[in-house]
């Protein structure tokens, strides 16, 4: 793999953003050093965006409201990039998410770039390859990081962690109160947004909203922020508008009050801490002897032969 | 500390357990070499109870619960331990949870034993050494023991972790839908039991126990078991058999079909894992130059000035 050209990363050639993103998705060790320190060289030009992720079940919309959300920030004179975290896409077949198919107008654009999830991480998994992605994209000029997931294991949790701002799009009514997202992701979450709004479903819409604003009430939030629940509908355009304004109304009181900085000052931190820890889990499963070893100390713990402690211990001694 | 009468703490001799427990809780490097010895030495006479766990939001009666459940075992010939975990336990002066004052009745009986939560824990934390106890009281020969929590921090999930039986205590009515209760919890739950019903509020009590019936059927469960929602009265003595009775029909189902054993030996290998990446940090966290390092390292990463996974890498080199 040839070196990337750090000076047309910097100018946002796409070719060069391309290349550099390949070099940090490579599970080589000696690509692994050398995106390390294209990362460490590009570090300075990072950080002028805003990042937002977004989650929904499947069939809430998602490619279309990133479609129409994208095209209206481009119309705005801003450069888009959508990444992806989706765990389960298939090893070395690319993702579904983030697929130029699903997004056919903003993939068009030169002002938009879009990149699917890496179809596997080695430390820090998948989401350690799109939060280094997102620092290119970054370098590379652009403003406004979309980082889509669908919600696969701990996949929404993963892109809270590594956004400024979290949205969780929904349905208009829909049965069950939480439409299958897991409880804890809406205490993560900045905003609902209730989509599909249209025609026939507006006024559900509306009644769907009620229904949440008083359901977000319960959760406590401990930041300046009082998450909202909005409406639109991405395929009418009604409304994305307002739900990118209110972004902008997060970033500047985020802003203002320092939280924004905050914000992602912890979450680089906890990124640290995150890969010490499986760096260290890592080491100890590169020792051969471990792979004999820790069947049977599991069946020996299963059968109560001996306690987990000394268990523990014998293969923490392993490196 | 003179060694622990292992014949003794078999027999059930309230002071050999007494002091049993009192080397696993020690800190001391040599007390835990011998704790460990002690636990292997008594591993298989453990295993035979039903672990059940309790929680619930200040104010719901736990204690009032676990006296009458607690009684109601020892009349139906049980020998009942009650321990606690509780990770705001102050250092050194004992908890709340598990205060024998709390449970007058239950406490005067010689078929229980009571045991507050550990002050503090060093690898594993309060919930490990509650762990180890509970092996004392199944070598000791208690029949069932309750393991209860207030719900700082993670410690439900703590408890979840290491019983047979989860339980969440709730109250009528109450206001918000949830009452406090993180929402994963209620995901753990094998029941939820609605204290307080009698006089006026059992009218209260049976609409809420239709509310989180229905509350309770938006959850997954892949198990065969699907949680119940109960009213009980612990003040008044009404319905604790019922609870009692929900249990043996779990443990009765859950045995049957191999989920008892498969879920205690599942818990056993997590355990194990979890100290393992516990004792890999505390190696870490050893290191003396760590001290130094850490600060300006995380202050490099959270200034954007190195990226995190160089900074991992260099912590992990101390090792």
């Amino acid at each position: 793999m040839a070196a990337v050209d750090v000076e047309a990363l910097k100018r946002g050639e796409r070719r060069a953003l391309a290349k550099a993103i390949t070099l940090v998705e490579s599970r080589l060790p000696a690509h692994r050093d050398a995106a390390q320190g294209l990362l460490e060289s590009v570090l300075p030009a990072t950080g002028n965006s805003v990042r937002v992720g977004i989650t929904g079940v499947p069939g809430v919309g998602k490619s279309t409201f990133i479609e129409a959300f994208g095209l209206h920030l481009i119309g705005k004179g801003k450069r888009v990039a959508v990444l992806a975290v989706d765990p389960s896409s298939p090893l070395g077949g690319g993702s579904i998410l983030g697929d130029k198919t699903r997004m056919e107008q903003l993939s068009r654009r030169d002002e938009a770039f879009i990149r699917p999830s890496p179809s596997e991480g080695t430390l820090g998994g998948v989401a350690q390859k799109t939060r280094e992605t997102m620092l290119l994209c970054e370098a590379a000029g652009y403003d406004v990081i979309l980082v889509e997931t669908v919600g696969v294991g701990q996949s929404e949790y993963q892109v809270a962690a590594m956004v400024d701002f979290f949205m969780v799009l929904m349905l208009p009514g829909g049965g069950d109160e939480l439409q299958g997202i897991k409880k804890g992701i809406l205490e993560l979450a900045d905003a609902l947004v209730i989509n599909k709004a249209d025609g026939a479903s507006e006024e559900l819409a509306r009644q769907s909203r009620q229904h949440y604003v008083n359901a977000m009430g319960l959760l406590r939030h401990t930041t300046f922020w009082t998450p909202r629940v909005m409406t639109c509908s991405a395929l009418k355009g009604l409304h994305i508008d307002a739900v990118w304004g209110m972004v902008v109304d997060y970033y500047l009181e985020a802003k203002k009050l320092g939280a924004f900085d905050a914000r992602r000052a912890r979450q680089y931190r906890d990124w640290m801490h995150q890969l010490v820890r499986e760096m260290l889990l890592a080491r100890l499963q590169a020792q051969p002897e471990l792979k004999g070893l820790l069947p049977r100390l599991e069946a020996d713990v299963e059968a109560q032969r001996t306690t987990p402690y000394n268990a523990a211990r014998q293969i923490v001694e392993l490196v």
